[in-house]
């Protein structure tokens, strides 16, 4: 009898892996015959084979329902075609978790047929391909949370989200890479490994939802869900051009969501979609929330979607405060450009820009809020990671190891802490107002990251984003410009004059290198009050429409999958 | 130099004792020469001179607008006679503990003369005399939680509620008694004593907000204030035939009011309102609503009132689940009694009545509740009475002693418990329908307790209330019937025939006495779904038109107060 050197867990994931590449090549051969059946003349159809696909109208809701409404296209079609992209990208940046292709295509089958039949789409995401963040329950397949401990591990039932999803005709894909207990905006775990930026595979494309950002920027979904509980829907969507929704919590349906830390519900974690058009954020969104979610999760606060204040948004000249920095980490030279651009944009369109002033605020938050993470003295991810036996990714060691537990005493003292600085986050806010009418802000517009994407491991600094987790403030990202070695050469022979204030900021300042980052995309961050999503989706569609209208660079996707898909 | 043989917490208990009475006399003095002024003819101005004073339609919002509108009534007439009425039910029955008469003559006079200059009222709530439950913050007056420790630590600042009631126009005339810590469904304390029920001096007017239930049975306010964790609103409501609204959390403003175990958010503690009627109920809980408490609260949700779902509950067959029996204590046989005349007249006037079937679902959840409370080892409280050196009433010794503290882990799993449980009742209520339309039931009416009022310090099940804490539904009490020896003596003689299910419908059971509870108020619970405040107002509304148009005996009231008046 011999015995294996191979420890039991690495047999758990070359397992795993391999039940996922073998589903993943069961579609691709049978894709082999059957490619010719897929529409030739969509503007993006997103077949692999249709060398000129590229980010095209497809990438909206409205115009896939409005193809198959008219017949120019089928569920199918689209489907495979996405899948076809998703393999693509997978191939390329290593993005798929868990695979549902078989039933992605009988769902497209079944929608085609349902559509034949009666002559109308069976619900308001008809067709439209998404895919998951490996925390979503999906019934019969793992959520494993970067943990070997829960592969095959099957969920019991669906999560409320995908019930939902499926109700108004959306077709789940697959499942997608994160980091080894979410907690870490970069995307790498022992079981599916490293995710990679599409433009450099050196670079992360950030976390923790980094496997549906890349699956977004190279095509291969139409509406990605993530999770956010310091960032990782805002941090990858920012990294790669995309859009992104870090709704506050209870607006949208955690329920059946598997996720590290459950039941810290202080900081909470929330769910959001990602996409390539702001169009499609909002659709979606909205008819997550038009299917009254709180019929089935609890903790859904019963908030109707208020198309008066959506619209309202739209419809007048706005007042945005501008934080240009937070006092901790000051921003690399072509982020504070891109702001400074869009802030100037928008004042040119008519709308009065105001300063931010937190003072110390932001990180006096950001101290309560860290005491959370460990409150219990990193127990609930060392537990997850003893029972597969696997090491520790170095960024979770370190968090698990930061602190001691406290007690249920001193944790009902930082909810009392956390509160007290909320309430002197919305007075901030309220006192926050226009010169010209003394109304108070409409939204805030901020950076998402103080640099763009950066080397593997080397993000540190997620305080841009995390502030609106503690305050549970509504957050959209939308592709703002991108590094540009023509622009920022200039502000780059002034950095070395610079004093970093703090080790973190040093940290950051050493980053930049701007030949390396030239071309990568740099988001910006619109900001509403707790639980205003029409609100802040809104006014993202007014700024995208101006970066758009003002004729600026605007480059921020993923524009082309070549090295993938010659692969 | 002599020594005082007083404790310490003695010496600050007379002294907080005597600082409340001089308030009161000053009034008292003062009126002794003034009261010639109340308006003679009010229907019920509420002098304590009116001997024929009763239970008018001064007790409505509505009444007291139309009133001072038509010039009628000035709000100093009416903040009189309520202060006057709130000092007589205060000598009869021990309920006040902060006295603001001095601040409310002065605004009910700054009231009167912005009317008369502007010929309007200045809020939705101009001149309604109110009163708060002793943790709401007012600016230079305590909240003691009846802490001795507490006393003389003045309020740096009005809480959220108490700025917005002003700005409508209310007059906060007193605060009231609670018991030491809250956490208990009577109302005793060291400081400031035993509150005891205005038809029996042995028997408990419930708690914890029993101060304010006593001062609006005895009509010494118009809108009393309390906070509910585990019934405390209801519990009163029921025993003194009051009207009371325990909403969802979130919806109304807890900001600024002082709590035991404060940081514990995850059963949390609600503020809401009571009254004698139902309308004053609906209008106080609309006009905060309207007002926007989450632009000061950062906790509240912005959900604006929606009429909609107001006036659809109001205007169709209902399907209405009963609950009888929570499994656990069995009802007292007038409670039992007049639940079901209650649901027999509803189903006499057209609405749909279908059994509630919980199974041992409300154990499940209590059991799950029970571990929040003590999760700290009862340090919150243990802290707080150490701090001023009294002794711990029994109850609340009891409830501090019960547990040992657990760990953030731990408590974080138990919050997986209660979602899990949360989602279990969700799923319950959806599958709980009509067998006509098989539509989901609109709202459940159960008791509020197995008993009436009982003699004080023997309470012990609150199961039927905060089950609905847990699940965090809102709950209205509206008065129902009362204990009648004529139509229940028939079953007491059952009742020794009854075999209890365990210790505590045991203690339950030998609890009643019909010669002595006779007259008691029966109230009745009405729930919705979470943050359905609306829909389980309207509900109210309509079962409480039932309830009087159909000429039940409805003397749920405290219809005099002559002991106290005479006094």
């Amino acid at each position: 009898m011999t015995v294996s050197a191979t420890p039991q867990w690495l047999q758990i994931v070359d397992k795993k892996r391999n039940s996922r590449d073998e589903a993943i090549s069961r579609f691709s051969e049978a894709q082999d015959a059957s490619s010719g059946t897929l529409h030739p003349d969509g503007p993006s159809n997103g077949t692999v084979d249709d060398a000129t696909s590229q980010e095209t109208s497809f990438d909206s809701i409205g115009d896939v329902l409005g193809a198959i409404s008219a017949g120019t296209l089928t569920a199918t079609e689209l489907c495979t075609a996405y899948i076809k992209r998703a393999v693509a990208a997978h191939n390329q940046i290593a993005s798929l978790t868990e695979i549902f292709f078989d039933d992605a295509l009988r769902q497209a089958n079944d929608l085609d047929r349902f559509y034949k039949e009666n002559g109308r789409l069976v619900g308001p995401l008809h067709g439209v391909p998404m895919t998951l963040k490996d925390q979503f329950d999906v019934q019969g397949y793992d959520s494993t949370l970067g943990y070997v401990g829960r592969a095959f591990k099957p969920a019991k039932q669906d999560c409320v989200l995908v019930t939902l999803l499926r109700r108004m005709g959306a077709i789940i894909i697959a499942k997608s890479n994160l980091p080894q207990s979410i907690m870490w905006c970069e995307t790498e775990n022992p079981i599916f490994g490293l995710t990679t930026h599409p433009r450099n595979t050196d670079f992360t494309p950030g976390g923790s939802t980094g496997g549906e950002g890349t699956l977004l920027a190279l095509q291969g979904s139409a509406v990605g869900w993530g999770t956010d509980i310091g960032g990782s829907i805002r941090i990858p969507a920012h990294m790669l051009g995309l859009y992104g929704l870090k709704p506050s919590s209870t607006r949208l349906p955690y329920q059946g969501v598997s996720v590290s830390t459950e039941g810290q519900e202080h900081v909470p974690s929330v769910i959001g979609p990602m996409s390539r058009s702001i169009d499609s954020l909002i659709d979606v969104t909205r008819a997550v929330i038009d299917i009254k979610p709180w019929d089935d999760d609890p903790k859904c606060c019963p908030l109707s979607w208020r198309d008066d204040m959506f619209t309202d948004i739209q419809t007048r000249p706005l007042v945005i405060a501008v934080m240009q920095d937070d006092g901790v980490v000051r921003l690399h030279p072509p982020v504070a450009r891109v702001l400074d651009e869009v802030a100037q944009k928008l004042a040119q369109a008519g709308h009065e820009i105001v300063p931010w002033k937190p003072g110390m605020l932001h990180q006096e938050c950001i101290d309560i809020m860290d005491q959370y993470y460990t409150a219990d003295g990193g127990e609930d991810i060392k537990r997850d990671v003893a029972a597969g036996g696997e090491p520790f990714i170095p960024h979770v060691e370190a968090l698990v190891n930061r602190g001691t537990p406290i007690s249920v005493y001193d944790y009902w003292q930082l909810n009392k802490q956390k509160l007290a600085a909320q309430k002197r986050y919305l007075d901030l806010w309220n006192s926050t107002k226009s010169s010209a009418s003394g109304k108070p802000i409409d939204i805030l517009l901020c950076p998402v990251m103080p640099h763009s994407a950066v080397p593997h491991r080397k993000c540190r600094w997620v305080g841009y984003t995390k502030i609106f987790n503690f305050v549970d403030y509504p957050s959209v990202v939308l592709p703002a410009g991108e590094v540009s070695k023509e622009l920022d050469g200039t502000a780059v022979a002034d950095m070395a004059a610079y004093e970093p204030r703090n080790a973190l900021d040093e940290w950051n300042w050493n980053l930049f290198d701007l030949d390396a980052m030239n071309g990568m995309p740099i988001g910006v961050q619109v900001v509403a009050r707790r639980l205003q999503e029409e609100k802040v989706l809104g006014a993202a569609k007014v700024i995208d429409a101006i970066l758009k209208g003002a004729g600026v660079v605007l480059q921020g996707r993923i524009s082309s999958v070549k090295d993938g898909l010659e692969s």
